[in-house]
């Protein structure tokens, strides 16, 4: 009997990157891009069972950069997963470690015909919570699935590496941001659906950044519907990056506020399947400042050379990035990916 | 026939830690734990024939932090062992690269319920030269199993990172940490015992930092009783961290001695194991000025959910660390640990 | 059907180390060498039929090295390998990625019975450009094998790092050292030979560093012979690091030219293989400045313990090291080196 399995994603390709700020910048970028589809990984996993219905779970996995072969998620030899857990068939499963959020976890797929997928067409470039967050140190409990329905809750003791110490009379101490993240989904038949909570409590910001999701999807088979609305609010977790002097913030600013939608739609396309999607982050105004409206319009294509090795092409097209006036990025690519 | 294992071990938990120093000094932090009873890794071992009762052999162990998924041992890819060697039937075994020293493979066992697992309750926490000290650059050999007994000795050119180039008329060169390990081990039925010895030069000290022990067991089948008594000198060879505020310098000083002590008894307890333990070290004067002793209370209870997996609890109370008055450090946790 | 396999290499030794320039300077090391035939590596590779010929094909190599359990190339989790490609019986094969450049892949072991391996007798560390040479962000295309004849050319965008974006008006951004690397070769029955270019474009020079390679080997059985003839212009790819205290320079530098010159010869001796090598870099004067010969004498023997393990011997002197005059360098090693 094998007690651990070892398995991988290897992601790789060619791309053009363009980002503009008005008139006054301008950067490019031609060359090996990465991970688009899905971050290069490899990883073990195992299940052990302990009788009862009860069962031992782990995963450890590590992200890489294919063009280059250094360790990704600042470093961490395991920054995609690690954890250990237990799963009992009658009440769900327990995990400690680092892993993605709830939103993250059960909004993406969702929303999205790219999911957490395709680099800024991903629809965690809008969603920041959904952006393939991955919190250390977290507890997270899921139930099973019953009749379609999962939820889920997790409470991460500091997000990001080691906890800091609580030391009396020292303010500088106790330099945690905790998370809580939560969510339901529902998936029967044609209809997905998922609604997911999030709050981080960071030293930047005075109380909590917040960001809610709703996404539905409906497959019609001939083609399938997503749509997501959600709301952030003193900040954005999940931040993500543009690229060269897009504006990116640390995006944790009090009464930073936003409504966030999307349209996706994928189909089927000869032997491979075709998607698009609309994004957009509609901020407030920001301490008496005007934001603009960030829009992301993204279309790809994925075709399946086997079960396991596919190649892919994306392009999309982002204005207003952050509400910044004007501030546009183009991302288009080729690539291969390769299951293991 | 398969040339390579692949293994590992998660274990992450859930604890409680507060060091406080007197009046004027209290930190805690409640979250998650990692690498209690036995440090998170995955590793990659062999064994090839090669006639003649000759063996090749090889392991590359990695160790991380299971709630951050950090490489641990300073960021080492294989940081908690890295070696080659050969094995003979008649002759021992040679092993070449990075490994623990002698008082951590024979010692810890056999003085200590706990041996070197379950942090500040660790025999090493007061017999340093046990506290799971690895030392990179080893050559070590040790004799095969005689009627119960196993010798073994290791020289290390550096026992911390890559060798320094000695300079001729530059006192900054060579700055190489030698060390020495050696000791003898026996078990035989009921009986064990342990006899350690290990020296290190380092730059610090005028000379060199020296630690012997000694450790006895048996098993009454009821209970098993363990003992320990050593002496270091000139210095505290792994020399750990008991947390925030918590003294620990460097611990290598000219002068500085200690008797170190320990007693403790595991028992069968329902269908797990509790163990107990006292370890104290008794510092002499330090120029003049008076350590006190620091003392270790531990107590701990393992249940087998299956013969790879099983959870923990514990808890430690420290008083005086490293001799310094009235500084204290309480642990308590449970856990996870799964072997594959 | 295993889609993955898990493969390694460990290689430990003892050796000893001199470097001296002139009267003035003088370093020596004694303790234990690691990867001196082989670096140290454990990786993953598969191979999957698509059909009609096709493959999937991945390679992710992580070097290490033995003595610490650092992570060599810089860090890099995958340091020595990291791609994907596809691969065609009739059109041959694309990889995309981290890899060696062709000089490493063909020139070495047909123009030296070192190869690329064995430390200062390893052929790179005379004809830079096939010193091991890893490129990041490489695009590389290599032919089927025609009657013996294998052509293959490769570019990478950046062959050190993440790409740099290119920003309009700014003269820093853009830092990329592009890498064109090309080559044929042929293998058929008794002989070997192999024609290499390369060039990089370095900001230090003004222009590009380029270097040409053109191995011969022919086996008599008895003996097999081989030699080689090259050229660096403007710098040196691949310069290596002879040691504390010797000259290095980062290589790059207009006007730098040096003729380079190889011969050796294997034969079996008993169950092993001896290796004899000479090779010499004839620099042009430089700025006025006259530069030395660099000569390099090479000796080594290879024994069989089994197919996947072996033990060996080897020593090298070289003079004059990177044309500095009566800069000397001494290296003599002995290891195992077990492959799983």
């Amino acid at each position: 009997e094998t007690s651990v399995t070892l398995y991988g994603i290897i992601d790789t390709g060619i791309g053009y990157n363009k980002v503009e700020v008005g008139d006054n910048y301008e950067a490019k970028k031609v060359g090996l891009i990465n991970g688009v589809q899905s971050g290069s990984r490899w990883g073990l996993k195992g299940t052990e069972d302990l009788g009862d219905g009860l069962q031992a779970i782990f995963q450890l996995e590590s992200g890489f950069d294919s063009s280059t072969g250094f360790s990704a998620q600042d470093g961490r030899l395991f920054g995609r997963h690690a954890t250990i857990g237990l799963q009992g068939e009658s009440w769900g499963r327990l995990d400690l470690g680092r892993q993605t959020n709830i939103a993250s976890k059960y909004f993406g797929d969702v929303a999205s015909p790219f999911g957490a997928s395709f680099g800024q067409a991903n629809v965690g470039a809008t969603f920041g919570s959904a952006n393939t967050v991955r919190w250390d140190n977290m507890v997270m409990y899921q139930t099973p699935n019953f009749s379609g329905f999962q939820f889920g809750v997790g409470y991460s003791f500091n997000t990001n590496g080691s906890q800091d110490w609580d030391v009396d009379n020292d303010p500088t101490s106790d330099d945690n941001d905790e998370g809580i993240t939560t969510g339901l989904r529902y998936a029967n038949g044609p209809i997905g659906a998922a609604l997911t909570y999030d709050q981080v409590k960071n030293d930047v910001v005075d109380g909590k950044v917040k960001a809610w999701n709703l996404g539905l999807s409906y497959d019609f088979e001939v083609v399938k519907l997503h749509a997501g609305f959600g709301q952030t609010k003193d900040g954005w977790i999940g931040a993500g990056n543009f690229g060269a002097g897009a504006p990116r913030a640390d995006m944790y600013e009090d009464g930073l506020e936003a409504n966030l939608y999307t349209v996706g739609v994928s189909a089927p396309l000869g032997a491979g399947k075709v998607m698009a999607s609309w994004a957009m982050a509609d901020f407030d105004d920001l301490n008496g400042q005007e934001l603009d409206k960030q829009s992301i319009y993204s279309l790809g294509y994925t075709y399946a050379l086997s079960k396991r090795t596919n190649i892919y092409a994306y392009g999309s097209y982002a204005d207003n990035l952050y509400g910044l006036d004007d501030a546009k990025s183009t991302a288009v690519g080729v690539g291969l990916r390769h299951q293991f």
